[in-house]
């Protein structure tokens, strides 16, 4: 008889949420361990994250009904299972660190998948969110960095090396623009992530002597800005629009290359819809070609912010 | 028994190509017709297409032995079989064709596949060039605009809509960049295509007092550019060190969404491969994540100028 249930796992920087999830995309059961307290070592994380989804399972009552788990992790990659050089993890900072391998072996042998975080949320958007029924969709996810996973033809584009869909290392500036994260200038990363639109709120306020409530915010964050345009700050209105529209702008060269049926965005800064849809989409309209003016939708994702991780990256085992 | 043969057909703006080819790529046959004799007269052109091709078949010797016909066609689609809005082709310039479907009667039900020339390019340099044995590439073809066929898991990428790959107009220049011939500003076509480095060399020349063997020749061509080059005329090596380096950032950007083998470049420019290929690498991998540097190889078509064209349409028709 086939298994009914997944276990979608979702490794961030200082948390690693997991959960127990039917095919409706119900979350059974779940829990949170800490990402953080292993130091560099590798396999404590991973023997811990095992005990812990064992832990869930049970509590699930799905014991020996769970056909696969899902990951999604920073530099994940799908071809080799390896989470590598990521930055946020210490365990996974500086090596290559075998986990879907590792993961499966500590699980007795239950498939593991793993992928980006951003492919992950992809996955989950298609099988469960505002993506469901579309099989040529990119989606942007707008968080501490700016992430992406493209869908082509009902499937994730992982390229030859496991690790396409890098939008937001794409250049949205080309002369003169941002120092970005990465050691490059101009990425869209540098200008549309929580931290690019805080930069621009920063910096315009040093530009200017311009009213603003921000003045009296000490370090501005995206959550700053959005609350500040809510109370219809012009200064923050117009950090939105200007941010809205290089997103737009990129969206336009990425339609050129996969004619998608819709841009989804998705994550943190994507809650600040009705500052950012207007403005994308005008500039998205104005910068693609003719054929795909007003053709090509910009959706928010629908799934519950608590459990859209998790289902993101069990979306992924459903496919094993 | 199976067939074994199938005809390509690379319909072009002043003549059609036509051929039938082997499994190994050899052209038995081949004839060409006009394309720009029948002004708005779609079926007179089509009539005369297929008459051609059941000509060049009989001359082969391998009648009821054709599995298919594969056209490549500006703006052809594959999804629809139209050929639509595409400027150069009068009887397609100001409606949609019903290409694919009306052959396909005309010539007696053998199946007709259709699809852009760019992509038709692709799929023949992926069954006979240079990109034999890559399931992830970006074919690029440097003629008088700039087109591209991407393929991904072997697959080239159609998209929702079955127009996507037009990386030619993504942007290359976001300020104040060169006026292109789809109305929008600063994209790759109006800089890396054959007129666009003619417009280069003409800007430059305008612009400055420099002595340069270009200013004598009267309506500058690319081809003009490249001889001048081939004589060591510094001006004229400056305009592809230029071009090249455009294209070669651009590319780090469609590296990013699709993790690529290579880009295979194609076409009229693409035979400057000594002035194009070292400065074109270098922007590459200056503009790419460190994770591709010095990983995506440049590669030249391998096919034969004369058949590459046909060879390219027949290949699309293996899949039928």
């Amino acid at each position: 008889m086939e298994k009914k249930y997944v276990v979608g796992v979702d490794v961030g920087g200082q948390t690693s949420k997991i959960g127990v999830v039917d095919a409706r995309g119900c979350v059974l059961a779940q829990t949170v361990i800490r990402s953080d307290v292993y130091g560099t070592d590798a396999d404590a994380f991973l023997e811990a994250l095992a005990v812990a989804i064992k832990g869930v399972i049970k509590e699930s009552g799905k014991e020996g009904d769970v056909r696969g788990i899902g990951v999604g992790a920073p530099n994940g990659n799908y071809y080799t299972g390896e989470v590598s050089f990521a930055p946020n993890l210490a365990w996974a900072a500086n090596r290559a660190v075998k986990f879907a391998e590792t993961l499966q072996e500590k699980m007795d042998g239950i498939p593991v998948s793993l992928t980006n975080d951003a492919n992950a949320a992809a996955v989950g958007e298609m099988t469960y969110g505002a993506a469901r029924g579309m099989k040529n969709f990119i989606m942007i996810t707008l968080g501490t960095g700016v992430g992406s996973g493209i869908v082509i033809d009902g499937k994730v584009v992982y390229g030859h090396d496991g690790f396409a869909g890098e939008l937001g290392h794409t250049s949205a500036v080309r002369s003169n623009g941002r120092l970005c994260g990465c050691g490059k200038q101009g990425c869209l990363e540098a200008y549309c992530s929580a931290i690019g639109l805080a930069r621009t709120a920063r910096e315009w306020l040093e530009m200017s002597s311009e009213p603003s409530v921000l003045r009296d915010v000490e370090k501005i964050t995206s959550k700053d800005v959005y609350d500040a345009a809510k109370e219809g700050d012009a200064l923050a209105l117009r950090v939105f629009d200007y941010t809205a529209t290089i997103l737009g702008r990129s969206c336009a060269d990425f339609i050129a290359f996969s004619a998608p049926e819709a841009i989804v965005l998705f994550g943190g800064l994507a809650r600040a819809k009705e500052f950012l849809y207007e403005p994308m989409l005008k500039a998205m309209n104005e910068n693609c070609l003719k054929m795909w003016k007003d053709k090509v939708k910009i959706v928010f994702s629908q799934l519950k912010e608590s459990d859209a991780a998790i289902l993101g990256a069990s979306a992924l085992a459903w496919e094993l």
